[in-house]
């Protein structure tokens, strides 16, 4: 009875309202700089963009109006990784069927023009990357529309471009390979109690990523060794031990640790459990 | 920067998440068979048809198609009041400007085709209403597009069927009243300190209104005198209390008096405000 647009904005929506997500804005949690209210007007922004994914226009294209539209409800960058793992999702789903395979085939067709828009989305947002390798600096994403006369040169397509990056970002490693966490994190939110809110398994979900695997964005703002450790103590704890939790929550708010990636990661989880109707709200 | 529908959308999810609100769900408030995520699944449900109000689609059809989407997202009835309120802001919005007159210009401009999209909005959902005057019986809304032949036959506008239950019905009164109440809300909302969150200030507001006037939907559950009486004790408590706050709360809830209407009413002054840019997120 949903459309596959409004999904994956619900998703936005409930996995901002999961709490306690350590670290992470959440409906209990600003953080400096960054309030849960935005992240509700930013996921309202994003909604033309979403509709021109189900709707079948160019990926890249969706992607940077759904961006753009993000940015300007919300004033900041709230769900740049969410979005950019969002698009070819909704736009499997309302193709074919919300499946790794079509997914992936979506993630495959897209073309230079979709990197174009990929680099052009930059522009409406600061978001933290790495330096790129050696070589690759004119492709580093921080130069936004800048880069794309490179990139038209160079005749990469938006799945070259995130392929290269795959190594150390958990976004693009979900383009390259197959949206594997995302599918787990969907099984993982299948699994969880079907009479508890949905906010309260996703927060759950949440965790459990955490504990599975060293957060990207924590990793690009820090290094590999901080990110790891982050995930130690995520494992460490005990999830139904709520004081265990806060604690965990406040030491990664303390240190800036924000696990942003785990967070983008629920949102495709979510996205995929509600649209195959394993979950409801 | 963001679309008028986009902004009712936002304040939809404003609404339910200012906390607390005594009585409703809220971000921190589930109540029975009623939750918080539904709450954000009616409102992405919602959109399509606040898009087609904001694109100058008939103010009825916009209306009926939210309201459709709402309730096939959100499995139930969440946010139909605050939907009928929104409808012809939000047309004004995109057409003239977020003004008392421009939304009044929508409702008086309303045809007897609006009337019947109206009543087939109650298809989608069960609402609360009162049993009609005596000789309206043919018009009781909860016959749905069974009283569409009656509208026809007696030629009434969606303005005139709203006009006739003006007396009962605070959304009604808003749409023949010059819409007082929710430019009055949007200007207290406006009045608040932009320091806090906006989900805070909106909490206080919403206090503020109960306090002010009883809530016709709690008059409609139960009778006048009980929604004088929630109005009277929301009046005597020390909104700066949160002991207060939460007391009334909890009395509200144990007695399932839920006061709707006035939640309505918020969402509408929250539209109003971020529309006209007095607050933001």
């Amino acid at each position: 009875m949903r459309s596959p647009a409004s999904t994956a904005e619900l998703a936005l929506l409930v996995e901002v309202s999961a709490t306690p997500t350590p670290g992470n804005v959440d409906r209990e949690r600003d953080l400096d700089g960054l309030r849960f209210e935005q992240f509700l007007a930013g996921a309202t922004g994003a909604r033309p963009g979403l509709d021109l994914a189900a709707e079948g226009q160019r990926t890249g294209a969706a992607f940077e109006r759904a961006v753009d539209g993000m940015a300007g409800s919300a004033g900041t960058n709230t769900q740049f990784g969410a979005l950019l793992l969002l698009t070819p999702l909704v736009r499997a789903a309302a193709e074919d069927d919300c499946t790794p395979e079509a997914a992936t085939a979506v993630a495959e067709g897209t073309t230079v023009a979709d990197a174009a828009d990929f680099y052009r989305a930059f522009d409406h947002v600061d978001v933290r990357v790495d330096d790129p390798p050696e070589g690759m600096e004119p492709l580093d994403v921080r130069r936004g529309s800048d880069a794309v006369p490179t990139v038209e040169d160079r005749d990469l397509t938006l799945y070259d471009v995130l392929e290269s990056s795959a190594d150390r970002d958990g976004i693009a490693r979900e383009w390259v390979g197959g949206f594997e966490r995302t599918f787990h994190a969907a099984n993982l939110l299948t699994d969880e109690p079907a009479d508890r809110p949905l906010s309260e398994r996703a927060a759950r979900v949440h965790l459990q990523l955490l504990a599975e695997e060293p957060d990207s964005l924590i990793a690009t703002k820090f290094d590999d060794e901080t990110a790891e450790e982050v995930r130690r103590r995520a494992a460490e704890i005990n999830p139904a031990d709520p004081t265990a939790v806060d604690a965990l929550d406040s030491h990664l708010v303390e240190h800036g640790l924000n696990p942003g990636t785990t967070a983008d990661l629920l949102a495709g989880g979510l996205f995929v459990a509600l649209q195959r109707e394993e979950v409801d709200v």
